[in-house]
C-alpha cells in the first residue's frame, strides 16, 4: 500500500523500525531468533519499498499470534527426506521462522548434492517471496519460492467462475557479479490484490486486463472483483494467453500446495468431510495450513561460479543498454527497483502512510511497548 | 500451423507417419536409437495436436542435417557433474536426440537423490518442451523443461525496442492418478511466433495485447512485429504486467543459457569478439549453440505417490467441475486437450495441410524414399 498523498506519509528510520517490530514479536512470546528472522523478513518487504507485504502487515500477524490461530515457535520438522528432497511440517507456526527455516534446509542440501527442493505444509502467510529466493545468493545458488496464498479464492480457471486460486508468488533469485542479482518476485495473478483495493479506495479506475464482472466481461472498475468477479490471471483474458498464468497458478499449488499436502485453493478442501472440518476450523481461528515450495541450485554444480557471474553481468548490461521506445527512460532488470529503493531507505527512510503508521501505534499500545522509529 | 482450411488438408496415419519420419532420419545417417528418439519427439506433436513443432518442421531439421549445420549422432557429454546437478554438452547435436539423452541424465539422478537437475549447451531446435518434461511421468516424478529457442530475438525487454529473446517455453508435467497428466507447455511471449504467421498468411488481424509496432503501440496487424516492432512478452505491456513475462523469459535464458554457457539473447552473443564470431559462424550454418534446461522431482521424495495422485485427481475434478462463465462449455485442465487429440489421432488420423503434407513429399523424393503415409 502506497501512501495516499506525499504529505500524509511518516518517515521512519528502518533499523529501529525493525528493533520496533522484533521488539512486538518478542512481547507476543516469540524466541530471540524466531522473533529476529520474522522481523527481518517483514521490514526487508518495507526497506526494499514492496508495501504491500511489510509492516502494514504487522497488525494482522499480530493479531493471529494473540488469538492463537498461528503459532509463534513452532516446532518445525522434516516429515520425510531424500538427499536432495525434503517435506516439511510447519506446526501452523508463523510464516516468516518456518520460511527461513525450510529454505536453510533447501541450501544445506544443495550444498551436499547440488540441489534442494522442500515442500511445506502446516504454514501460514510468510510475507515476500523474494526473502527466501534471495537467501540462496550469498551460497552462489540460485533460489526458488512459491507459495499457494490466499486460497481464499481470487482467481478461477479460464472460463471458470468460482474462485479457486489465491495470488500464487513465484520467486527466483540468481546471482551475479556486479550488483543487483536477478531477482524476480510477482503474484501469478495480473496484480497483486492490494493494487485493487488502493485503487478502489482512491477511486481510480484500473486498467482493462486486470479485473472481470461476474459476467467474465472486462471493467475498469477495482470493486467488480466482488460480487462474483475476479482478478485475471497473468496474461488476462484467453485471447492474450490468460491460461498461461492459470497454467502458472496451479504450478504454484501443485509444488507447494499438493506436493506437500496443504490446503489447495478454496473448494477443493471443502470437498471432504476431512476437508469441510478443516474449513470450518481455519474460520473458527485455527491455522490456514498454507503450503510453500522452496528450491536452491548451486551454480557450481554446472559451471563454474565466476564465468556464470560474469555472462550474467553481461546479459543484464546488454539488456540496460539495449535501445528503448519512445517515452521509456530506462530499462529496468528484475532486483533492481528493489535494490534501489533499499539503498535509498537504509539512507533516507522509509515513508509509511498515515494508515500504516497509525496501526503501528496501536500495536505499540495493545503490546505495551515504545514506538520510537521517527526519522 | 493449422490446416488452411479442411477441404485442403490430407489425413495421415500416425504410426506410418512416424515410420516415414524415422526412416528420413536414418537415411540421413542417424542410428537406429538416434533416428527413432527422434522421430518420436517430432510426431508426438503431431499427435497432440502441437502442429507447430512436429512434421511441419521436418524440411528444416533435413536441410540442417544436410548441410552439416546439426550433428544426427552427436557424442553427448556429461561436462562436470554433482549427484544431483549436470552440465551436458550436446556436440551441436539434433536437440531431440540430445534432449531425451539429458532428460534421462536429470531422471536418473532423480532416482538417487530425489531431485535431478540438467543444463544443456551446444544443441539445437529440440521440438516441444512439454515431451521431455512428460518422460519424468511414468517415473512419478514431476519433469521440467525449458530452451531459449529463437534467441534470434523475437522481444526485448519491457521498455526496450531491441529484440533479445526468444519465446523461451516452459514446460511442467506432473502426475495424476487418472489421465489426463498435469502438462503445461507454453511460449512466454503471449503467443508463439507460429500463431503470427499464419494470421498474416491468412491476411488476419490479431488481439490486441500480442504485437507492437517499431513505435512501441498495439497493433492488430501481425506484420507490425517486423521492422522494429515484436511479440509481447506473457502479460502484455507494461500496464497489465508484462514485466513479469519479461521475467519469465529472462529465467529461461538464465538455466537454460547462462547456467549452461550457450548462447544467450541475439545481442549479448555479439558483444565479445567471440560473440561475433560464433554469430558469423551461425549465420554461415554452424550450430545454434542453443541451450536446454532439464528438471526431474522424485513425488515420493516429498509424500507417498498415490497421496499425491489422488490430491491432484481430486483438485482437478473440482476444476473441472467449477462454475462456469457465460459461453464457456468446459473448463479445461493443461494437457487435457493433447491427451484427447492424441486419442483422437491415433484413432481416426492426423490432417496435415497441404503446404506440410506437399514439404514431406519432397523430403521423401531429396531422401529418395517412399512416403506412404495417407489413411
Amino acid at each position: 500500500m502506497a501512501p495516499e498523498s506525499a504529505d500524509d506519509s511518516v518517515l521512519v528510520d528502518a533499523r529501529r523500525l525493525e528493533r520496533f517490530v522484533f521488539t512486538a514479536f518478542s512481547a507476543l512470546g516469540l524466541s530471540e531468533s524466531n522473533a529476529r528472522d520474522a522481523a527481518d523478513v517483514l521490514v526487508k518487504s518495507d526497506v526494499y519499498g514492496i508495501e504491500s507485504h511489510g509492516v502494514p502487515r504487522l497488525a494482522g500477524y499480530v493479531g493471529r499470534l494473540r488469538n492463537g490461530s498461528i503459532e509463534g515457535n513452532p516446532e518445525v520438522v522434516v516429515v520425510h527426506e531424500l538427499p536432495s528432497t525434503a517435506l516439511v511440517d510447519g506446526a501452523n507456526g508463523v510464516g516468516m521462522v518456518v520460511g527461513k527455516r525450510a529454505m536453510e534446509i533447501a541450501i544445506r542440501k544443495a550444498e551436499a548434492t547440488g540441489a534442494g527442493f522442500v515442500s511445506v505444509r502446516n504454514s501460514s502467510h510468510f510475507g515476500i517471496a523474494g526473502y527466501y529466493a534471495r537467501m540462496a545468493l550469498e551460497h552462489d545458488m540460485i533460489g526458488f519460492c512459491m507459495t499457494n496464498v490466499g486460497s481464499g479464492g481470487a482467481t478461477p480457471a479460464t472460463g471458470g467462475r468460482t474462485g479457486f486460486f489465491g495470488t500464487n508468488p513465484i520467486a527466483v533469485a540468481a546471482p551475479t557479479g556486479t550488483p543487483p542479482a536477478f531477482v524476480m518476485d510477482f503474484a501469478t495473478t495480473v496484480v497483486a490484490s492490494g493494487k485493487l483495493q488502493i485503487a478502489q479506495r482512491r477511486g481510480q479506475e484500473v486498467p482493462l486486463g486486470w479485473v472481470v464482472d461476474s459476467e467474465g466481461n472486462q471493467s475498469t472498475n477495482p470493486a467488480d472483483r466482488h460480487g462474483g468477479g475476479y482478478i485475471l490471471p497473468l496474461g488476462g483474458m484467453r485471447e492474450t494467453s490468460g491460461h498461461k498464468g492459470y497454467g502458472l497458478l496451479l504450478l504454484v499449488d501443485i509444488l507447494s500446495g499438493v506436493l506437500s499436502g496443504a490446503a489447495v485453493g478454496a473448494t477443493a478442501t471443502k470437498l471432504t468431510p476431512e476437508g469441510a472440518r478443516a474449513e470450518q476450523a481455519r474460520s473458527d481461528g485455527a491455522g490456514s495450513n498454507t503450503g510453500h515450495f522452496f528450491g536452491a541450485l548451486r551454480v557450481d554444480g554446472f559451471r563454474p561460479v565466476d564465468e556464470f557471474k560474469a555472462q550474467m553481468d553481461e546479459m543484464m548490461s546488454v539488456i540496460r543498454g539495449s535501445e528503448r521506445l519512445p517515452g521509456w527512460e530506462r530499462i529496468f532488470v528484475h532486483g533492481e527497483p528493489e535494490w534501489e529503493a533499499e539503498r535509498d531507505r537504509l539512507e533516507n527512510g522509509i515513508p509509511l502512510d498515515r494508515p500504516t503508521y497509525d496501526s503501528l501505534v496501536k500495536v505499540a499500545k495493545d503490546l505495551d511497548i515504545p514506538l520510537d522509529v521517527d526519522l
